[in-house]
């Protein structure tokens, strides 16, 4: 699924709105923080280790494996995703992985009718595929190949007048219905972007709508970009965004098994009853098939920032533009194979460090995901060759390659929840990637092991600029004007949705990363079939040298979080990001209250009336409820035991002598630092979606992908649910003293 | 010429970064501030006046006016401009006026050859002139039409490969830098907007470059704003943008007789001496004519901010696109008609109140600028039925129809010049109009009128919400957010160029109004021939009702200024606005040292470089020389006084006894306070052009249009001529005081 990581960033910034959010002081006097390392790790050795597993590093294994894995669509469900699924559980065990191939069926549809037709005020038929290039040796395949389709979209064969809606979050249908217009019996038309595309289709049903078509626009996916496909990277006119649009910020993975795993003889639900399975038909399309249904809409001219970059007077409609959209799908259980790959640990068995990248694709899947697969698995290879010198991980090691990420996150959120228990007692971290490309390194993930992944970044050089991947970032900070370039360790983005890491972090609640490059690989060949082996080797990392740094990065957490005697979770980092949470949370409370006020206030004054253009329809906003005043005390004196905890952690790990604990003290330590972040998970879980039980991070229910920092809070404040505020700042409140209490049983244990 | 007012004002607030700046506090405890007219004028004798002025306009008549005046291109030299010019010195004549034909012989160039060919890498013959359209009547005509062209380009024959510069401005040939690009010897391709259009080749030209060519882009005008002529108002793809590119941001009118009246007989530079006539060909081109132009070009992708609305990829170049321009004019003196209308003052007939608004057009010229001269027209009948009722005017009354504005201000400017001094003696205040539209009321000037002009607004109603002018705005302002919106007087934006004004307000320090409707009118019929009668009957003022209420608040300025025993400047509203240009100007100085601080810096740490895309050109930015302090103290110590100095005169002025003045101390007063904006010209001028003597305001020398407040110190620190900030901090200052000395002197009248 991937999404560029700076998008990622660029999505948290903009729905937290804390780009300028100062952090609560966080009031210990400094003192000097040790290396993650300093008392736990004999760095030597360590160096030595890693040394060699950068020495075998090639990155021609890493161009060979993309070539085969992604010379033919690899759907779940489909052949070569079983090749796929083979050949890495091949790789691992002949790397010395104790190997299996879990598998789970899940719910996947598959197209079977997909029409869309303008059938007034002229008729027109679309072109609804994508052309074979010479360029692009794969792009002629037609076998196994899943046309340009919407998964989890509901059946159906409507006909209506179009609306166009702009992005279609719910701020759109605002707008609209200022321009005095009702989506209710309408098919609507919607950009990609915004938003992660599920939303769009839900927003529209929950405004009545009876369709929905999805078109990627070239200003913001094609020609405006930059030059297209095959010219250059971007998006050719004929090109499709495949893509699920299941509700999964409601719950990802199988829709019939929500929150255990969909296992052969697992009790399903009924699909009629399945709540994240659309409920009306959605269907994506190029801007070459988006050209005609926006020239024949009429009605008020588009607000300035709806407008994309057709050569068109952006109109809303509703009408003349009618069209017919009919799609019915292959309602079927596939079967998602997760090769899993283990290294038992010598000292701590039971206690296990995780890597995981899919290797489904909506088509061939080159750059996604198999850019960081075939990374993934030269890092299991460097590790094997590890293995040969005798050497053996202190912790277990597990490698997977997850199958079905692309409709709904299935072969991963299957396995965590068909595990869960077992996962909440023995997992360490995940750690994830997904596709990757090339620029700069991209980090998100749980802040208690910020410090312990900058400690990385900080040795790992850039494969073109001879400079720290950390110092990289840095410069690009600076150049940014960010308050945070000189910030010592550079903050890694909390995690939304969006990849595998999801149950993970969301669900289990275990601390989990999610890494890769971006930034200057361009393009927009993004889940269509020009995703392709050709596309990447010219316009991505053809060279392998930043999936081959990846994999340098990668092993280096995963040696280190397996070799350490006290794991490298660290807290400072992670009470200063929250910290930025809290204040961002309590601005926006602020920003609610203030735009109430002066929207009402303007409604008082007539103000919208008087300044309106008589002309034309454009109806005052509606008045907003008013908004109580909310009491952050309890999580304020919350923060503060929070703080105080993470800091006296600090003092007694700097007090620590080299060698002085002794092993069974150093388990204890290590089973309460691992439960930290599990801490901070409710099983009550969130407002309407209870399978999201992490109260310091999910994916937004309105924005998909977009991150919400402490979400009960936030969304409570964006959907006006003002109770749900006063409750979730008591809950939060509760999660940050339940981490205070383990933090604090560490320390004690140090300074016994 | 004219443009938007929103345009004026939005460009006022970005060159002068002031929306946000925080005024210098007015120290001065509040008083009750009289109105205008308390003291001076019989206000129910006036309320009769303008009532029975209001009661005979009738829209019937502007439309009739406008229909005839646009019935064919109308440019100076043109047999309808002669027609028109002596058309409106009829009426004024049978309206009671005293009316004669002022003429200048002025320099004009009109094309005789025009070609334009792209001849690389395809040779493609663009189409380079507009069509007929059946739905508007005179776009037909081809008599006396000149075609599409830049006045005052060069002639010249160039052949060179293009480079796209957005809009041609100083900041785009720094990205340009950045990006390895040197315009030396090629053609720049511009778009129109970002500056007035003669700042592009002028630039150019300063950069190297050999040719320009300027073109309007659908993104800024044209179909992406909204649906194009004739189904709607906006630019067609054929749509050429006419226009001056004389560099009268150096001095406006006749480039060979600066200063001085263009006379049969006066003494004229020779044309290759003239310094405002440009170096370079240039040539305005329509979008479909730069859409095969674009397609051509080659080089790094523009960057965001520069791309347009056209279906292509924009490329930077150079080249491969190569063309050919060929340019000839035809340098000839053209005789400008101006007619000019007085009723002589009854009591004070060397006390002079103006009306201007120019007759001459690029082609058929309907909204621009019959539009405006058709009110003017409308409120001088109307004047002229007072007169009818034995009424006269205590002061002399002035209507004059400018002819050759659109070349160059030609038709005002040597108007101006040649009475510079009977002007500075007699001219109470001068009043432009333009072409004026549907919506809000626009106002900028002289801010010792801000007070007056809001007394007129918050009087006469929106002709089609029932509300005050002033109220209406008020309402848009509050809907905006904008800081002043509660602020009593509304604010006035500060007059850059564009209209007759100029030489009044910036060569001869005359206080100036202009006003117009906007804001509703949509539209981009702007210098082309589609500027019509029938375009503004079905997109513009078609009924004439913002048009009658132009010369209701225009009667009444006229009317009040004319009938005041006291003339109504008022100095608080104008001090409280240089303040805010201070504080802007010191902020800018802020900026500046800020920026400077942070480029070193980021090039001291390589930051440029190490954020840098290795695959791409893109070089750091030049270092920046460094920003010393300066010492605005004497400016604050100035404005201490000046604010005095107001407020002192509020209190006389509230003290005094309605008839208690002498007709004499009334005559001195106003001798005083009709000098009071002239104190603040200083013979020196500007930096570079001394032709522009307003220390207080002036068009930017690289905005062109767009307002530079206290130019003299805002100029130095943007091109970074720091011995230039020093001076006129002080150039100002004395400015200032002398203006403090005149109101001070008013005050002692008032209260001997």
């Amino acid at each position: 699924m991937k999404i560029k990581f700076n998008l990622v960033m660029f999505l948290f910034l903009i729905v937290n709105g804390c780009t300028n959010s100062t952090a609560v002081k966080t009031s210990e006097p400094e003192i000097d923080l040790v290396s993650t390392f300093d008392v736990s790790l004999d760095m030597e050795n360590q160096k030595n280790l890693e040394s060699q597993f950068d020495s075998v590093l090639d990155p021609q294994n890493l161009d060979k494996w993309m070539k085969h894995m992604s010379s033919k669509p690899h759907h779940v469900g489909s052949p070569w995703s079983k090749q796929n699924a083979e050949y890495i559980a091949k790789h691992l065990k002949s790397w010395g992985f104790e190997t299996e191939i879990t598998t789970f069926d899940v719910l996947v549809p598959f197209p079977k009718i997909m029409n869309l037709e303008l059938i007034e005020p002229n008729k027109v038929t679309l072109k609804l595929n994508e052309p074979a290039l010479k360029e692009d040796a794969t792009s002629s395949i037609k076998k196994d190949l899943l046309p340009g389709y919407n998964a989890f979209s509901s059946d159906g064969n409507v006909t209506a007048e179009l609306v166009f809606v702009n992005y279609g979050i719910p701020g759109d249908y605002e707008e609209l219905a200022r321009l005095g217009i009702d989506v209710k019996g309408k098919i609507v038309l919607a950009k990609y972007g915004g938003s992660w595309r599920g939303i769009k289709p839900k927003v529209a049903h929950e405004n009545g709508a009876i369709g929905c078509i999805i078109f990627s626009d070239p200003k913001d996916d094609g020609y405006v970009r930059g030059d297209v496909y095959p010219k250059g990277p971007y998006r050719m006119e004929h090109g499709i965004q495949r893509g699920s649009v299941l509700d999964m910020p409601m719950y990802p993975g199988d829709p019939l098994t929500p929150g255990y795993g969909a296992t052969k003889d697992a009790k399903r639900l009924a699909i009629e009853d399945a709540p994240t399975i659309m409920k009306i038909p959605v269907m994506p399309i190029s801007y070459a098939d988006a050209l005609p249904l926006l020239k024949a809409l009429e009605g008020p001219v588009a607000p300035d920032n709806w407008k994309g970059g057709l050569p068109v007077t952006y109109h809303v409609g509703p009408g003349p533009a009618k069209v017919n959209l009919h799609l019915e799908f292959e309602w079927k259980l596939r079967t998602a194979y997760n090769p899993v790959g283990r290294i038992k640990g010598s000292v701590y068995p039971n206690e296990w460090i995780m890597r995981g990248n899919h290797h489904d694709g909506w088509a061939q899947g080159a750059a996604d995901p198999i850019s960081g697969m075939v990374s993934l698995m030269e890092e299991a290879r460097a590790i094997g060759e590890l293995l040969k010198t005798g050497w053996k991980p202190k912790r277990t090691l597990i490698y997977a390659g997850w199958d079905a990420e692309e409709p709904a996150l299935l072969g991963s959120t299957e396995w965590v929840e068909h595990n869960r228990d077992e996962i909440r007692e023995k997992m360490v971290a995940y750690i994830n990637t997904d596709g990757t490309g090339v620029g700069f390194l991209g980090v998100g993930g749980s802040h208690s092991l910020e410090k312990f992944v900058n400690e990385v970044s900080a040795e790992v050089l850039d494969p073109v600029q001879n400079i720290s991947l950390q110092e990289r970032n840095r410069a690009r900070l600076r150049v940014n004007g960010n308050k945070d370039a000189e910030r010592k360790d550079l903050r890694i983005y909390p995690l939304g949705a969006g990849s595998d890491y999801t149950a993970f972090i969301h669900h289990a609640g275990v601390p989990s990363l999610n890494l890769g490059f971006g930034g200057e690989s361009g393009g927009g060949s993004y889940h269509s079939i020009f995703d392709s082996y050709d596309h990447y080797k010219r316009f991505s990392d053809g060279d392998y040298k930043y999936g081959t740094t990846l994999a340098k990065v990668n092993g280096r957490l995963v040696l280190r979080l397996s070799e350490s005697d006290i794991l490298p979770f660290r807290f400072t980092n992670m009470v200063d990001n929250i910290a930025t949470f809290i204040e961002s949370n309590k601005k926006l409370a602020e920003d609610v209250t203030k735009k109430t006020d002066e929207r009402n206030n303007l409604l008082d004054l007539k103000a919208f009336t008087i300044a309106g253009n008589p002309k034309k329809t454009y109806l005052p906003p509606q008045r907003l409820d008013e908004v109580p005043s909310f009491d952050f005390s309890s999580l304020d004196a919350a923060f503060v035991r929070l703080n105080a905890s993470a800091w006296n952690y600090e003092k007694a790990l700097s007090k620590l002598q080299k060698g002085s604990l002794s092993a069974a003290k150093k388990s204890e330590i290590n089973n309460i630092l691992k439960n930290v972040d599990q801490a901070m998970v409710s099983d009550g879980g969130l407002p309407r979606r209870d399978w999201f039980k992490n109260m310091i991070y999910a994916p937004g229910f309105y924005t998909g992908y977009g991150v919400k920092t402490l979400p009960g809070i936030r969304e409570g404040l964006e959907q006006r649910n003002w109770n749900e505020v006063d409750t979730y700042i008591q809950e939060v409140a509760k999660a940050l003293d339940r981490a205070a209490a383990k933090i604090n049983m560490a320390s004690n244990i140090l300074s016994r």
